[in-house]
């Protein structure tokens, strides 16, 4: 890795812990609500957060997507997630691994992860020439880490398109990535770097809302049925049950965990159990006692979320959404 | 009770005084218009607003919804409030009977409810547990409020198929308690106690906008044809009006008697003076002489709850609403 | 007329010139937006502006619609409106003629009218008991201004319900007299009196929005088919140009002119130079030389007056008004 | 041209350039969203970027439509841009013609554009008169500019109706000139002499935002199947991508370019080398490797936009717009 890259690695850490690098005016999360079920059917105690994702059986539908690798500074922050991951039976995403293939001193720095975290489900990201490249390379041992081929994206989104080619190409799982969260183009804009070139900086303000909004995402890389990351703006325990309602596995948070970890491991323990509480209310107050039950529950799409869908040929799909409770009622009573 | 229990009961009463507790930003009741009818049909004074409630005749189709009970200090509420029903021919709710049955010292608090409301139609909080006990319990004559199970949301709101379910049930009317007045997520995270529990009060805050907003519930519910009571945010005659027109039977307002009730007998007779003046220039001007006739007159609903209920699958009846007198009129021509 | 009626009057006036009396929020009139026809059609110069009401041409269809009448101190005021509408062709309103005839003492008032405006047409305001009363009355003479029925409202709207059964009543013409101008029950409010009884002010204030806004009036009552002027909160030739071509025949403006008018007849006439030619800048750049024309010219309707019209029925009509070029050119086509 | 004509043209020039002459709440540029393609298709440098327009090969989608002309001051201005014409390969607009040909001692400051652009494609602005008068007039060579009739419209847009009307006379080409930039009328109205006369400033202001937003106008004129030129408050190479995708052939920035050009042409270079790299980005992150695909790309269309364009009867195109691929793909499939 040239020094220019290492450094701007570390920049970005800084940046997304120092700064607000997330797009303000998306609130596509807000869009969608759930239809409240007044009548108690679910003991709070008694719901089953566990989902199955790509043979694995994790505790909870989160995943941690870490935004940070590659630079021996960022080992501690590693090493938290790793350790809160073995703890709470979590998926991790551990970075970007071509950093350690090409240069092997800053390897210490994602071995961390599988140390703390022996039993956890790893995701790593490995672009198409570091995929190639590795069965030749020592230093990174990739058969612990990959199992899988998650397609990934990084804050503008997955389209329907998109995901029919990914899973026509054979991937495992998509990662929606959409945008509504950390905005790499606002991150590149903020480096101290890049500010001396003007215009990179405003390409990259012009770009801050570029992508598509994660609920979308969800909604529109669902119709190649596969397990589906919602990374993307999530920033509570309703947004991931909101995430889950809409279709997804597995719901990331980046941001949030890099801030905890970049503090400690009581810190990110405290993040997760903040957000699985809220999850499960989320879940109490909508009658959904499973992740299963949860994505059969009823949920009201609204504002730009519903115009965006409407247009791309999802109109008839929300209504079912929206109206999942009625159809089965409707169904039972015929 | 335990001493938690009670002390958070009187901390709701002070913080529902002294603090907005209601959740700011959902303005669905403004989301209803009637269609003034410009030629004057309809004389103030003749202007019936008489219902029938569970087979009572009620003068008003107001109801109190008290918030309070269970506590001696709010024994003068109560009296108010009790006072006034009897004056005005008003449905009288007075809150949970919880406490009463496990500790029989809080009971004077209830028991004015009857003793200056002889001849008022009341309305009892019993949590199903209670409901059990209740018969061999001597402290609380439950005989004298309780005639029929009116099942009641307290602030998220009555859907659809919740509705249908309580109807199966064999449930006599529905409170709807929709969101949009006082939020208890918002009280429980206003309370001294609460704050120091970070994660807790989060939850309130997160919450805060739960629920179905009460002009939805109305409609959403009404498919149940049972009696409803609407209460959520009603803040006018005007509000009330709507409510009767979307087809609610009695309409429920809990903070601005429970505010008015905490001063003096005489501020909740003003009170309900003003809004059944305000109630009866909606009538007029949209032409109705009685809450039947109300319940025929047109009424335009726009904004975000006509997004939720076009979703939901009440586009056709929205629209109906809004064009009653003209299918009356169609009907008449042919 | 009693002192307090006589007092109520002229509180009006000063309250309608003294304050902004009007409601804020309503802006749909700039829900109406022509389309623009970029090649010159028409010349400013040969447009030609009249139109023929009840059997009268009118040089303008600009309608004064004058607030005020029945009291000395507002002949001037009168005097100013009857000159213009003499000099300039217009019609004027003459206010309630209820004062001058169980009043003689104030009939001055409103012969000023007739004094300056010998050839003006005129429509004037009498109640319906009034106008059994007339024959009987020598101080007034009705038959010099009284010559069809124009069935007014006063700021609440005329919907299409009540715009047919005029029309069966037999009345010549509507003047939808909508919301979105001054507002009557804001004026009652406002005057001094009415703020010592906190409820009526308060009553005011909350029905100070309610009514039909004036464009939704015209499309509204447009199926009747008779004659429409189009009053509430008209404020420049734009908004006239929009109010024609909805359908409107004359377009009344209240408080401008009176506004003007208690300043000078000179004021009158600058008042009335503007709002002709800012009418005629839309009817060059909307391609229409005439209001015929005008009124076959494309608008796109959007905002809460398409959400309202849409629900009540009227959809296809806005399509329509949207598309009368288009369907004239494939019909041409054809 | 007299010297009242003079005056208004230079003046047009100082304002434009020190003030804020925009309508700024129109914001239809940003309805305009594309659908990211997270997979990696095209490579930046790859990109071509060329079109052909009237017969003519462009490197570059870009037509710099100069305000100005007629003047001896802005010389400067118009060598500016002349040598970027010529750099770049880009169209110019060189103005309106009207001065040089009735008063010669203005002409050097036209004759510097072809001086200083000996090969590049410029678009002279000529009224119907004085393309009647050209063939008498010797100071000014009409046949250097002229090659073909470009109908310009200059800040309020074209329509559907006069898109075809303008193809039926014969035109090549259209820039539709809509509303969303430089406002003539406001122009008007912020000039110093203009100021005296209330009436005709009002009236600037009034119609400050009369006119078809430049988005619309696209779909709207794309019905005559001419080429067109997107001219009207685009102010990025994000617009342009927009406006190419909607269905222009080039993209007119007009304000950017002046001021650019009012400081040195290094000024325009960078202003030029800016905007084509925020192209390029939207072109690779949509997918497209030429104009032509940014033209078969999908683009959702939301807001006032789409509210227009749906009552204009330009739905299904819409909905065709953001589902190009997706058509593409059923296709393949089947």
């Amino acid at each position: 890795m040239s020094d220019e890259v290492k450094k701007r690695k570390i920049e970005h850490v800084s940046i997304a812990l120092g700064q607000d690098i997330t797009a303000p005016q998306r609130a596509n999360w807000n869009d969608i609500q759930f239809v409240h079920q007044a009548l108690p059917e679910v003991d709070l105690d008694e719901i089953d957060t566990s989902v199955t994702f790509l043979g694995h059986r994790l505790r909870f539908p989160i995943f941690m997507s870490s935004l940070t690798g590659g630079h021996p500074e960022v080992t501690s922050i590693n090493r938290n997630l790793a350790r809160a991951a073995e703890e709470y039976g979590l998926a991790l995403g551990v970075g970007s691994q071509r950093a350690a293939i090409v240069n092997p001193d800053v390897a210490p720095s994602y071995a961390v992860t599988r140390q703390y975290a022996p039993n956890a489900f790893l995701i790593a990201n490995i672009g198409a020439p570091q995929l190639i490249a590795q069965s030749r390379h020592p230093a990174f041992r990739v058969e612990q880490v990959q199992q899988a081929i998650v397609a990934k994206e990084t804050g503008a989104g997955v389209c329907r398109e998109q995901a029919l080619l990914l899973r026509d190409c054979g991937v495992g799982a998509i990662d929606v990535g959409g945008a509504g969260g950390s905005s790499m183009s606002a991150m590149e804009a903020a480096r101290p770097g890049s500010r001396a070139d003007g215009g990179t900086a405003n390409i990259g303000v012009l770009y801050r809302d570029w992508g598509i909004a994660t609920p979308i995402c969800v909604v529109e890389a669902g119709i190649a049925r596969l397990p589906l990351i919602s990374t993307g703006g999530v920033r509570s325990g309703l947004d991931i049950a909101r995430a889950l309602s809409l279709g997804a596995t597995l719901v990331g948070m980046g941001f949030p965990f890099l801030k905890a970890a970049s503090e400690s491991y009581e810190q990110v323990c405290a993040l997760l159990e903040t957000v699985v509480a809220e999850m499960k209310v989320a879940m109490q107050l909508s009658g959904a006692s499973s992740i299963a039950e949860l994505q059969q529950t009823d949920i009201v799409v609204t504002g730009e979320t519903r115009a965006w869908l409407t247009i791309r040929g999802f109109e008839e799909q929300l209504r079912d959404m929206a109206q999942r409770r009625w159809h089965k009622y409707m169904a039972t009573e015929m």
